[in-house]
């Protein structure tokens, strides 16, 4: 484990909103919100959240790294999936309580349902206060979890089941885009 | 005030997951998180919440509505501002916890601080673990807020805070993109 420096302080209003220096705002309980998104196609892959550790890690590594609030420990994204989600550009928003990461997917899938972007369905129509029918907006898979690992796993997150799921896929049945 | 059916109960994990019904989770504050995105170059432009209501609102009306942490109430984007953003299309995550939208803008500019994107920094480098300066990545911005009004406004969240500073500056001095 590398042993990081602390975040700098937090400044001033100016200094958070238009300064030039990283002071990320962790909230009461550690963690910062993260929305990952794809560096080319700029689809939204996920969101999930970071302790400083992970913060710091993804960015001594370029290799994004989370907080698993159900585990309770630090997760590197793809650690058992091999789903890893290289950072080509960190961003973060005007008050510095959001992180936005552009990353590249080594394996094509970022969802453990088996889709590449965990918002993969939509609204059929919007203007409608009764019909909240979804349409896919994938129509195939990256890859098809095996159902009974699906099961076994129903105590973690989503988001982190994808990790544990896709370790049970070869590798070689996962399409890279 | 239009009186919304609420949303309909969460079922099994498979049909949160795979069904095609929304069954949106809200948080123990009654809250979802809603990650907003440019409907055409899928530029990330700010991370929100929304209680029922404006999410309810958001699909009933096609224009983003939020709930403000701050102010404790209804946010309807652009409501003074005339920054509205035009819902094209909404999408929700595997385990249906967050909310993504897709929008166009009216002004252009989406952030406070008078970007296109409150995402307007990022790490100039990864791989150090002291470097943390951050680079601008939009060299203009789309208006440029009152500082005063910017001082006044010090107790309102910076995304809620874009509504009123623009709400002080001439709709032709904003730039449309």
């Amino acid at each position: 484990m590398i042993n990081f420096p602390p975040f700098p302080p937090r400044g001033t209003l100016v200094e958070i909103e238009e300064g030039t220096q990283l002071q990320p705002k962790f909230d009461e309980r550690g963690l910062i919100p993260c929305v990952t998104q794809d560096a080319t196609t700029r689809e939204v892959l996920m969101v999930g959240v970071m302790n400083a550790e992970a913060l710091a890690l993804t960015i001594a590594t370029g290799e994004a790294h989370y907080w698993s609030r159900s585990r309770g420990n630090l997760w590197r994204k793809g650690e058992q999936s091999g789903l890893i989600q290289r950072v080509v550009r960190l961003l973060i928003d005007d008050d510095q309580d959001c992180v936005l990461l552009q990353v590249r997917i080594d394996g094509g899938a970022s969802c453990h349902v088996g889709y590449r972007s965990c918002f993969f369905r939509a609204l059929a129509q919007l203007g409608s206060e009764t019909d909240l029918t979804l349409e896919f907006l994938e129509q195939e898979k990256v890859f098809d979890p095996p159902q009974s690992l699906s099961h076994r796993t129903g105590w973690l997150t989503v988001d982190e089941r994808a990790d544990l799921l896709t370790a049970n896929v070869r590798r070689d049945q996962i399409t890279h885009e």
